[in-house]
């Protein structure tokens, strides 16, 4: 009725997943391919102390709260032309937001080790398309293309349920 | 050096409005006039008991993640041509989302006597143009607009500090 989609969803009753990276905890809060999203995508995302994310790219925005924790966000602006270079360091706590400039190189960091990095995270255009780096001076031109990512891969993989589609 | 703003903001130290609505709180985490951003915008919010907003639709996607609270979102989906008509009725709780499509006419209202309702807002194609309703029954041809928004038309009406340039 309300355009194929349920509009209120249960967070704690939504499907949690590491996807096979050390200490992640991921949850499509609202998703493109899981619920129609066509401009926004919301995720909820924990890391477990010493967790991060790929260094990555990707040409969208991105919005971060945290929501518990603190961690570090390693980014960089794109100044070299031929691979990220060294990053900026930007601490990031509990109740702190930060916002990553459209293809600029970051990778976020549980560098507290007493405590789970709890964030979440918004971004434009999804489904997102994300360009990985094995390290922060592998150049731009090998960067590997991880697409879809890997919650939403797995949306393709299983049989999707009646009410999602 | 990194595009001209911060990457880093403290929720806690950013400004708070209720921008003349009675039982409203608004900070906005992530703007497009404040902070730069071009495809998404974050905001906070809190909703005293009975506080609520205008009836309200915009060509933009919603998502709503609640904080703290419960309430009610009313929406209809646009399937009377002159004017919204009677809304379904939504009970959203703590730890809840709520998405609204594009173009649904909906309202968001504390129904809850007891506490505040803190919501977390994420829209896209900022700023957003509003277009309001005095009742669900008011013809579309006459909602009124509303652009900018309260919290973007304060940008507009003082001076922006230098670091946020």
């Amino acid at each position: 009725m309300i355009k194929g989609f349920p509009l209120v969803r249960n967070v704690s009753k939504l499907p949690q997943g590491s996807f096979g990276i050390p200490g992640l905890s991921h949850t499509t809060l609202a998703g493109s391919v899981l619920h129609g999203m066509k401009e926004v995508e919301v995720w909820l995302q924990t890391l477990a102390p010493g967790a991060r994310t790929r260094v990555h790219r990707h040409s969208c925005e991105e919005a971060f709260l945290v929501l518990k924790g603190s961690g570090t966000l390693y980014l960089t602006t794109n100044m070299h032309p031929e691979f990220p270079g060294n990053p900026h360091e930007f601490r990031s706590f509990s109740n702190s937001t930060f916002l990553v400039p459209i293809d600029d190189v970051h990778q976020v960091w549980n560098t507290n080790e007493q405590e789970d990095l709890q964030i979440l995270v918004i971004i434009s255009r999804p489904p997102v398309k994300v360009f990985t780096y094995d390290d922060w001076f592998m150049p731009h031109t090998v960067a590997k293309l991880l697409f879809p990512i890997f919650w939403v891969a797995v949306c393709y993989q299983t049989p999707l349920e009646r009410n999602e589609l």
